[in-house]
């Protein structure tokens, strides 16, 4: 009854109950899905260097079995992605996989597409939706020594993957308070 | 107000107006979830036959751009699956990929995990997780000549994966009645 209250559905007024505020229970739902944030359902990002070799990043992506990595400079900073479907392309071509660095082959900034950790996971799902990709870097932008931002580099804090949604989409069927 | 009704969350009572009945939004939202059913959901699958080679299958993704690959036999009965990640792990081995065909390293009947048109896109979902797939096939059983199943051929439909569950999230979100 308080989640319910809590949701708006039903306010509450002393002495009179409760009164149905014309709510329904799809906008319940919608809102409930979209006070859930980025920041709580995120996993953790596997990262490789930029001179990685395309066959080690293929042996990286089996050994942590994920289906995207990110790469990051000596800094640390996200400079790009690199997806299973780039490495397959990769893997048919003609080069010998172990002398190709990933940088040849990723997606790289400033097209690669962000999520951030107070996003709600709404607005990260439509956008593995819209820009057609398995995963999104959760980045945090980092302050230059002056504090200015003029170059946005990110430091990359976690992920957010169509698994993760579908865990997400499960978890909300099994949800009863 | 109707769908309130509908949901379950206020029962309509002759003079006495509308009360609640004990469920929360939660319970509605995880009922609104559960009517959502596979048949409503799945899109096109890709077949190959079993004697594609993995190159040619590898080309086939690409074109089709889809994550995973249905094979069936001469009579069109779902015999085999295969993943970017199967055609990823034969691609850096050491076999010419025109030689090899798909029938060599698919997961095969009866491993692998099915979803039926009836079934909940919840269900769906829960395997996809469950058992760490990507795609399931949507599939009808196929009736012996008898009319007998004794052998449990199935006839491939349709095919659900993590982005029809991504998509169905967001539907979810963006709902408003």
């Amino acid at each position: 009854m308080a989640i319910l209250t809590m949701a708006g559905i039903l306010d509450a007024r002393p002495r009179v109950g409760y009164f149905y505020t014309g709510k329904t229970t799809m906008q319940a739902i919608g809102e409930s899905i979209k006070n859930k944030r980025v920041k709580d359902y995120k996993s953790v990002p596997i990262l490789v260097k930029e001179n990685t070799s395309v066959y080690d990043a293929i042996c990286t992506m089996f050994l942590e079995d994920v289906g995207t990595l990110f790469v990051v400079n000596e800094q640390n900073d996200l400079v790009g992605v690199v997806s299973r479907k780039d490495l397959l392309r990769s893997a048919i071509g003609k080069q010998n996989l172990e002398d190709v660095p990933v940088s040849i082959i990723m997606t790289r900034m400033p097209n690669i597409i962000l999520t951030y950790p107070d996003e709600t996971l709404h607005e990260a799902a439509s956008k593995l939706i819209r820009y057609q990709i398995d995963a999104l870097p959760v980045v945090r932008p980092k302050q230059g020594k002056d504090g200015s931002q003029t170059e946005t580099k990110y430091e990359i804090i976690g992920r957010i993957t169509k698994t993760t949604i579908t865990r997400a989409y499960v978890d909300l069927g099994n949800e009863e308070l």
